[in-house]
């Protein structure tokens, strides 16, 4: 499924909850930049951004897509520079936003993920509607940490749904780069091809 | 869904090709066992194979296994040392099956999963049906490097069909961790609920 208008992704390190509900800044995972941007890549998606408010681990991050994008990592492997074409490190999630509005000519939508049900949830199928819609840019939001911070939640355009894997779905600790990739999956897989099947 | 028979999943460091197909042993990545041990837990599968010959390769990975499961990891975080207790290191492929014919009773059968189209690839829907349909536990592998030996290929039961993203299917290079999360969740997914948008 190709969306109306360009989608992006977030990964937010602020505003985040730590395990005791305190509002922190995560660290930079190193693997987060890999994979997610090789996801966002497989899916078609107009950009990935990395928001991070402190510099130091911005710095730290451009070190590494540096390696990738003009250094020999990048010589070594090509498809892994091309994932990182799409990662832009920012301070701030409005920061994030202001670039897709001067991509794209108009404000994103933001839509939350979470791994916890709560109102205003939306399903996949009505996310997959919404992007199929446009005429709005979208911006998927996912959180580090033990989630966003519920203002942020407040001021999207909707949360989709938790995801519930096929056991008793009482283990609920996907990591953000499996969440990243089934969420990408489920809004924009094409419809299953004619069956292959011998 | 819940398959009628127990579900593993094995990656593969041997029999792998290397990037100028030539058959090599690749490397234990550590983001592997944690990424790979919280998706398989997720989605309540009944073990994780970590496939590698190398003895040294093995024992890293057992440092890791035991900072989790014995060690001060578990103690600070209960739920990475319950997605860790379904991971076990094995020499061989032989080595998982024996383990699985041990456990419930039958050899599994063995699906594979590749990046690749070529002959005799089985939809995502025909996977859901043999593992509804059981009776025979199932293996699934997921291949290192550049994709597992075609002699492995041949000898499975059934190889999934690749996934193609929601873009135009130009970039085929996701990280093995999020195929698992993809595969998983097409495989094993519960039905999308009653519609929760308001």
């Amino acid at each position: 499924m190709i969306p109306k208008a360009p989608l992006y992704l977030a990964l937010l390190h602020y505003p985040v909850y730590n395990a005791h509900g305190q509002m922190v800044c995560t660290s930079i995972t190193p693997f987060d930049l890999h994979d997610i941007a090789r996801t966002v890549k497989t899916y078609g998606l107009s950009g990935y951004f990395v928001v991070c408010p402190v510099e130091s681990q911005r710095l730290l991050a451009q070190k590494i897509l540096d390696h990738w994008l003009t250094g020999v990592g990048g010589e070594l492997n090509q498809t892994r520079k091309d994932a990182f074409a799409s990662l832009r490190l920012v301070a701030t999630l409005e920061e994030a936003e202001a670039c897709i509005r001067s991509e794209s000519g108009s404000a994103p939508h933001l839509i939350a993920t979470s791994a916890k049900p709560g109102r205003n949830r939306i399903s996949f199928a009505v996310g997959r509607d919404r992007l199929a819609e446009g005429p709005h840019p979208h911006l998927l939001l996912f959180g580090t940490g033990w989630g966003m911070a519920q203002e942020l939640l407040d001021r999207c355009h909707g949360i989709l749904e938790p995801i519930v894997g096929g056991g008793d779905g009482s283990y609920n600790h996907l990591p953000v780069r499996a969440a990243v990739a089934i969420i990408l999956d489920r809004l924009l897989s094409a419809p299953s091809p004619v069956d292959l099947s011998i």
